[in-house]
């Protein structure tokens, strides 16, 4: 299980490989937040967001005869992205499998930053299948998207980073708010901040409809989302939190936070006109709660914008709907 | 004049209070480029470029009892906003000179940074005669946007930065591009490069009909532009370069390059989908020159997006052109 030991090795072998991104702030959002906003912007994590991190420190954790013959993931976002490069990185290759209907776009990054896409059709193919068969007749090893101890180590040392930078700030209180899906940042985040930042406390920001784990926190077991599609927030859809995520997220997290799509979308045109950084709906939720849902919050916000891999047509849709 | 230990000790003042921009790259710009890409996102500083930087420094460096008293710029951009902030961390006053047809938003942001902004009528009014007598009244020190040592050696702290960034990757060797309009951020860089990084050599680059410094540059004297309006990049219009800035470019910097408005457009576009930064279109000139016109510079180059305060329908115009 991913402990505090777990994410210092973790960023021992990220160290060199990932971007330490800094932490932003404007005068402009601190009012409108009637709080002191910090933003750590990982969308300008290589591959354009903080899934990277958990895809080398999977990766690199791998016994060196079990790494050299490939790894295997299921997605068609930004872990599949993180994936493909971290293996590329470490002169392996990368299987990723993708419904045959994802994104053009998507696909052709996925494929340039070196991986093999094999696409299945969704309707007709059972993914699980493609994927077991892949990975047994090639022995590659399936790197999970967030419920996977060392995926988990990877994101914490995010929080490994906040703590440090909240401590040259001379914060030793906030809230740190963190969009999430299956959980893999956010407990992370929480396992580094309980270790050196006690003062520190992690919160999940959803979208609404969406807010699987905010509810679950309510509820103290594992709630299911009612649906998994129709919200500009496709980034960070999975039906529940993680079997493995959960219970760290449930000792640990401070309450849910859920925002609506034009509190993400406002956030995005903020984050666009204010700290010049492009952020994707999905990575935009924390921002989001910290603008417009702080009342509750502590003085000082650490807000994470997780991703920027956003079309240029929703990004325009952003900005022009909230030009202020 | 400046030389590079009044950089090293702009630098000591400027700790603290000014971010160290990362150093950003994507394989996707360097297969384009066919070389190796870095780029310095100034657009993430303090007020959205890296005038602040030159602003704190000026700032920092007068004696207390003249400090006091406030601060006057004449400007309409991004040097006011340096300013203005600047003064306001520094809780003195600052006065700043734009014309009455600046736009809405830029008269509003600089306000918002803490500056008293005085409008003057471009027509009838002379804005010299106008900061003469504020600046007398008041006792205030005028802060000039690029032919002041000081602000220079602000600037320069940019090239410390790119010095040290480039020996953490093991670059010895490589060109430096760097937007330029009267020259401070060029001439900075290239004296803290000289001292510190001496196999970086620094280049300006400009837009197409407004290319007086790379004029300049082979001619060996200062050479004026036609035309001071009619390009997008109006951030780095300036009618020629500085008295104080040319002597050290002249010496010190490679030759100019030169990129077209469509080529700027791309830039930003490429910088919206591969970096997730947002950059003006004067702030992206130096990476539509590594892009586009790599083919006699070295295999490595890092170029500044020096700014990022674009309005929102000029970005959206430059991502719909632009799509891939």
């Amino acid at each position: 299980m991913t402990d505090i030991s777990m994410i210092e090795a973790a960023r021992a072998r990220l160290d060199g490989h990932i971007r330490r991104t800094p932490l932003l702030s404007s005068p402009f959002l601190d009012e409108i937040a009637g709080r002191r906003i910090f933003v750590k912007p990982e969308c300008l994590q290589h591959t354009g967001s903080f899934k990277f991190r958990g895809a080398w420190s999977a990766i690199s954790a791998l016994a060196p005869d079990v790494r050299s013959k490939g790894v295997i993931a299921f997605s068609s976002g930004n872990h599949a992205q993180g994936v493909a490069l971290a293996a590329k990185l470490h002169g392996i290759a990368s299987v990723i499998i993708m419904p045959s209907d994802a994104p053009a776009l998507k696909i052709a990054n996925t494929r340039a930053y070196g991986a093999e896409v094999v696409l299945y059709d969704r309707v007709k193919e059972s993914r699980d299948e493609i994927g077991a068969r892949l990975a047994t007749d090639r022995n590659l090893t399936l790197i999970k998207p967030f419920d996977e101890p060392q995926v988990i180590a990877g994101q914490g040392t995010t929080g490994l980073e906040i703590a440090e930078q909240a401590a040259e700030l001379g914060i030793d209180k906030a809230d740190v708010l963190v969009p999430v899906s299956g959980g893999g940042l956010l407990s992370g985040i929480a396992l580094a901040l309980e270790a050196k930042a006690p003062g520190l406390v992690a919160h999940p920001c959803e979208p609404e409809g969406f807010d699987d784990m905010a509810r679950s926190l309510v509820s103290g077991k594992i709630e299911r989302n009612a649906s998994l599609s129709g919200s500009l927030c496709d980034a960070i859809l999975s039906p529940q939190p993680g079997d493995i995520t959960f219970p760290i997220i449930k000792r640990l997290s401070g309450a849910g936070l859920v925002v609506t799509e034009d509190e993400t979308l406002r956030a995005m045109a903020l984050a666009f006109s204010r700290l010049k950084i492009v952020v994707e709906p999905g990575g935009a939720v924390a921002l989001a709660a910290a603008l417009f849902h702080g009342s509750s919050l502590e003085e000082t916000v650490i807000a994470i914008c997780s991703g920027g891999n956003v079309d240029g047509d929703i990004f325009r849709m952003a900005i022009e709907r909230f030009p202020d």
